[in-house]
């Protein structure tokens, strides 16, 4: 079977950072819009202060990665980028660097292959509510 | 050439996390399954406690990679997710949410591009041992 | 149309880490030889002390995630590394590892879809300069 590519790209409204959402019906959407059975799914967060990972995604998991992520830069430290720029979100640029922007996921019978337990999230870092745009492309047959 | 694309899915044994364990082998595998010399092979882990990357892999570097994820969510601290589920394992879901479940690598002359000294490791950050699936898709001519 | 891939080696020529250079005018052009206008970039770092992620790439932001990658891994420290092998970059390995090697982003009318403030960036995170192969594969039409 030749293989084919479709591209869409998500729009995702987040709090004031960390938040973190739960997008995998969004992306099961989109591998079926695509009519891909088999292959793989890229997405990519744009902008600087989002990214994206998996988690089981219950109330408790999500409060413990929001305290590690701020363990990992503590919006209250001093930054560079804020003596230069002030706008508050010196940590959230260190967070979302070190979180990384980008995920691929195999795509089998038509869906995501995910644990029982595992949703993909995207997540913002900044100090206030995006919505941020995430670039979906699925590849496969 | 027409691009293909190839699906396997490798079954990883892992010990109590954090366990890392090399699984070049078992991909460049997979990528000479495939008849692919050259393209893009990406790895995603099933399962929210798990996560892939890349090491050095020797006693020396596994043990201090293994500190080092334990400081990132250090097992004996107080997790939400335990207070309502109990399993003993909140450390584990919020080190593999910072690690990542992803990673894709160059395939270049049927091999996977990577340095001398570049290992691909899955790693289980589970308080108990797991049979870990990774679901490998190969891009390529 | 036909899906392609379109493959290329850059090198990005990085001081003693951690050192975070911008690529992204490179792989820009990678993107502009392949002939590739919509599709996803795959890029990864060949060799085990280097990662690569996104970030607002201005002088401050640069400092704060240096700062915050050596909290992740201090220079300082004892790392069962160094004891075999006494080559002094013990928290290089285990930076990269906790970074990743490995970042796709998404390909737009014959560029990376990325935020106006977002760069992608490669990492040198061992304790000598490297000039570092980042093996940059781009599928698409």
């Amino acid at each position: 079977m030749t293989l084919q590519q479709y591209m869409e790209t998500i729009s995702v409204d987040l709090k004031v950072g960390p938040d973190i959402r739960d997008v995998t019906g969004e992306l099961n959407q989109v591998v079926a819009s695509a009519g891909i059975r088999d292959g793989v799914l890229a997405a990519s967060v744009v902008g600087s202060t989002g990214s994206v990972t998996t988690i089981e995604y219950e109330p408790g998991v999500v409060a413990d990665l929001k305290r590690a992520i701020n363990r990992l830069a503590p919006p209250g430290d001093d930054y560079a980028h804020e003596q230069a720029w002030h706008d508050g979100n010196g940590h959230s640029h260190v967070q979302a660097a070190l979180m990384g922007p980008s995920i691929q996921i195999a795509v089998r019978d038509g869906r995501l292959l995910l644990g029982t337990w595992q949703q993909v999230v995207v997540i913002n870092h900044d100090n206030r509510s995006r919505k941020r745009p995430v670039a979906v492309t699925v590849t496969g047959t």
